[in-house]
């Protein structure tokens, strides 16, 4: 398929490097082509910068947010929770509708510093907010629980863990599952919570996540539903 | 350990049942001895009244609140989210300061109906917000994040799962944990996050859970943080 990549950080690197890996054509959207290139310095976490990880992958196009979309079947959403909603509106509602969004990202709010809190929780969700502002286009949520490169390589974790599926369109949550699959995941690991609202559950899993990697001292790690019963 | 458990509903049961085949004096507290016993009705989630329970259980004593706390050494708050500080208060503190208050209540919210969503949240927790009423109580908040059942017999799910401590007094979580080893939860799966704030992000495990209900159509199930790298 061809796949945009909204976000040049580290999770939107670790999915167009495994997308483009496992046979997909992968163009990244960015606001400015030439800002993003120009960008030389780790970001604030440390990650090496867009323009050295795209050195090595010269099979993937760097694009705006417009012309990626405008060329692309199936959409990530691998921005920061904070800019999803701009990103998307510059991507223009016309590139978007009808296409499967693939929304990996948190709405976590840093202005406080760490650990962060969330900037919606509760009685709604960055995928709810993102689903009313994008009613055409078919939001399914998942990967946002845990490191990025767990989401492309979930190998790296002996045994059973687990990945969620959020949203309201049953074959784009079909076609969502189908690329996990190719990433690593088990169907039996694949839990579909239902509607876009079940969002709003992983998306406050995110404050437990940020205190376990404080109490591990490492991101590999992940949730497991573990429903294997004795009774 | 002489314990005193807040509330009477199938949490309330489970522990004190449990602490008391353990071999600790368990004491439940109520807000009216008489109006408790005199309930004959399944609870709202079809759960048998503590009369019923009781009855066969006849080592357990029923006492107001108030002389359940005065006459115990450890406090546990089963009680429903919305009624916890008020309980608390009703105990009278004189006979809360200084002890340690194992604190398994969720701040559900169940106005709009199912699925329930959390009354605080994000910025606070109801574990802090008890700890803040009641700032000489040394508040553990652990067991909220699975059912009953599992809470006091961890063995009815196959493998590893995780069960967490959030509180702010090291020795306070210590006697917590040994309580958890006597429900015969293994070392390796007692997670303790940190202060009473990471509280946060257990109580925000709870509108996941109550999802993952919905997909699973059963409570037989918990959280396991799988930390077993190939990396």
């Amino acid at each position: 398929m061809k796949i945009a990549i909204f976000g040049t950080g580290s999770v939107g690197q670790a999915l167009a490097g495994k997308l483009s890996q496992t046979g997909h054509s992968v163009l990244v959207g960015t606001r400015d082509v030439a800002a993003t290139l120009a960008r030389k310095d780790n970001d604030a976490f440390g990650n090496p910068p867009f323009s050295a990880w795209i050195g090595n992958h010269p099979e993937v196009r760097l694009l705006s947010n417009h012309d990626a979309a405008a060329a692309a079947e199936l959409l990530v959403n691998c921005t920061l929770g904070n800019a999803s909603i701009e990103t998307l509106r510059s991507a223009g509602v016309e590139n978007l509708n009808g296409k499967i969004l693939l929304d990996i990202s948190n709405p976590l709010d840093f202005s406080q510093g760490f650990p962060p809190s969330l900037s919606v929780c509760n009685h709604t969700s960055l995928a709810e907010q993102i689903q009313q502002e994008f009613p055409q286009v078919k939001v399914v949520k998942s990967l946002n629980t845990m490191s990025a490169m767990i989401m492309v390589n979930p190998a790296l974790i002996r045994g059973d863990h687990s990945v969620f599926l959020s949203g309201n369109d049953a074959d784009a949550k079909s076609t969502v599952s189908s690329i996990l699959k190719e990433f690593g995941w088990e169907e039996r690991n694949i839990l579909d919570l239902g509607d876009i609202t079940t969002a709003r559950g992983t998306e406050m899993l995110l404050p437990v996540w940020v205190r376990l990697y404080g109490t591990l001292q490492t991101p590999f790690f992940n949730f497991h539903i573990n429903t294997a019963g004795n009774h």
